[in-house]
């Protein structure tokens, strides 16, 4: 990168969505809803939010099993503009929509994808400008194929993402651009979480993003185990806001979500939490957290590369 | 590493040692006594200790005024016999007695040492086998340079460790043996634990450490802050069991240690924890709970080194 990039002070708004269920259009209308809340309602306690985040896989069902009947085919190639009019994805062209007719950016949580040249599907995270443009995806670049004895079985189950997900390749940021520039925000997918070179290769120079964001979708196993500790820990060794954003939980469906969506700031304090049902969490970003955090505790500085290799050499 | 070490359960004892003051000769009775109780002593419910391990700095006050006063000639080379009747140091010779007289392994905590070779000071941990023999070093590789505004200014104090030490340059570990072979423990050094790079160097292939074990020295700011977070982070992260041993605090001293010596297992749950004063934590290292966390959750197969690089492939 040619210069660090801008970091003023934002709004965010995590939109802990409910109510997702099997009928994709309901899922889709009910989020354009809660966009419209978190932008628009709200309290006067809170600031018109600068950027709206919505959970990982918001417009389908969670589950292998259904990954590859809502997949949808985006098309979206970095640096390069897209066309939102010839999109083929129902979702990115109402998110797209959503966020011009707002005038917010935007977080559009994942979806299942479906590559138009190899057939692959992904679980992938979309951005949109407050023009409507979108600027940038994220394939979820580490699958969830776990099993806790006793406890959870997505392997046996039809929880097990890499039956029918690929994993994505690439590490994903976006900056804000140039009419109200406030940050560099990198990006992730909740398992991508448990893997601390993606957060140390988005915090470090290459790459400098200050607020890192991963729509997310812990369970009732993980959630209580390490939700909190994970998001904390890669906020304080990185010194950056971290912040994930969970759906509601729904013990109709058969996946129940931790909930608790949350934002931490860069000294590890959680300075906005969810419960478990539908909720807009909105939280004040200020840069001022993270100068004093590195200036404090200057990390940053002192780490020896002359001992341990840099993650991030190769950059973003 | 030729093959995976062994990993058989093993009784661990953290030694939070009190009455640290100008006194060296009487902070290495103390220590001794300590030690004693710590495998003679304690309760039926604590089985005797296979490892004993000290806090940093035990043997002298904490501040870069007294490093140079307290500081001793080691002279170790690895992987080269030590003569401890030669030895310069008077902390190493006890140390090694105390080890050789209990029959146990110890970790000697950390002190001030002064390289023979260039007259540099750093701050060294050393390990002993039962039988008296010195196996392995840690010099801290990362120097506690803090100053959080309104709190604590070390920069300015007589607490600034570069203005006194040199930095380590190695990354540490020992094994424990063949007549009692139970654990290969990596090494680090209190203010270490914010590089998450030297935790995952020591856990991964070419190292491969099941138990990372700090001599440690927070503060009553970075401890409530920090203490619990990083080693559950570390735990978490790299599926092994992480613990910090600390000095009781004594305010009658001017460096107020944060106590709350720990013992965290591979899920990241705290499984033993002293209070701020003078205390011995004993904890059961289980090997099994290591083992079903790397199944259950199984994130030490499934990292991305193609997309990222390894931290550890410049091993030990």
């Amino acid at each position: 990168m040619s210069s660090a990039p801008a970091f003023k002070p934002f709004n965010l708004a995590l939109i802990q969505l409910g109510q997702v269920g099997t009928d994709k259009d309901e899922n889709l209308r009910h989020a354009r809803e809660m966009i419209s809340r978190a932008v628009t309602g709200g309290s006067d306690a809170h600031p018109r939010p600068d950027l709206v985040v919505l959970p990982e896989c918001f417009n389908s069902l969670y589950g292998h099993l259904h990954f590859p009947v809502y997949a949808e085919t985006i098309g979206f190639t970095p640096d390069k503009p897209y066309d939102i009019a010839s999109s083929e994805s129902q979702t990115v062209k109402m998110l797209s929509a959503a966020a011009k007719e707002e005038g917010v950016w935007l977080l559009g949580g994942s979806i299942p994808e479906r590559d138009a040249g190899t057939g692959k599907l992904y679980n992938t995270a979309t951005v949109y400008s407050p023009q409507g443009e979108l600027v940038a995806t994220h394939r979820k670049v580490h699958l969830f194929d776990i099993d806790i004895p006793g406890k959870i079985k997505f392997k046996a189950s039809h929880l097990f993402e890499s039956e029918t997900l690929s994993a994505g390749n690439t590490l994903n940021y976006f900056d804000t651009g140039k009419w109200h520039e406030f940050a560099r925000i990198g990006l992730g997918i909740c398992y991508d979480v448990r893997f601390p070179e993606l957060a140390m290769t988005a915090a470090r120079q290459g790459s400098c993003c200050q607020v890192l964001i991963y729509p997310s979708a812990f369970n009732t196993t993980t959630g209580p185990l390490h939700w909190e500790l994970l998001q904390r820990a890669r906020a304080v060794d990185n010194q950056v806001f971290f912040s994930m954003c969970s759906p509601a939980r729904d013990l109709k469906q058969s996946y129940h979500a931790w909930g608790h969506s949350m934002v931490v700031d860069p000294m590890g304090t959680v300075i906005a939490e969810a419960g478990d049902e539908e909720a807009i969490v909105f939280a004040q970003i200020d840069p001022k957290v993270l100068q004093d955090a590195r200036a404090g505790i200057p990390v940053t500085t002192q780490r020896r590369f002359d001992v341990y290799p840099d993650v991030s050499k190769r950059v973003l």
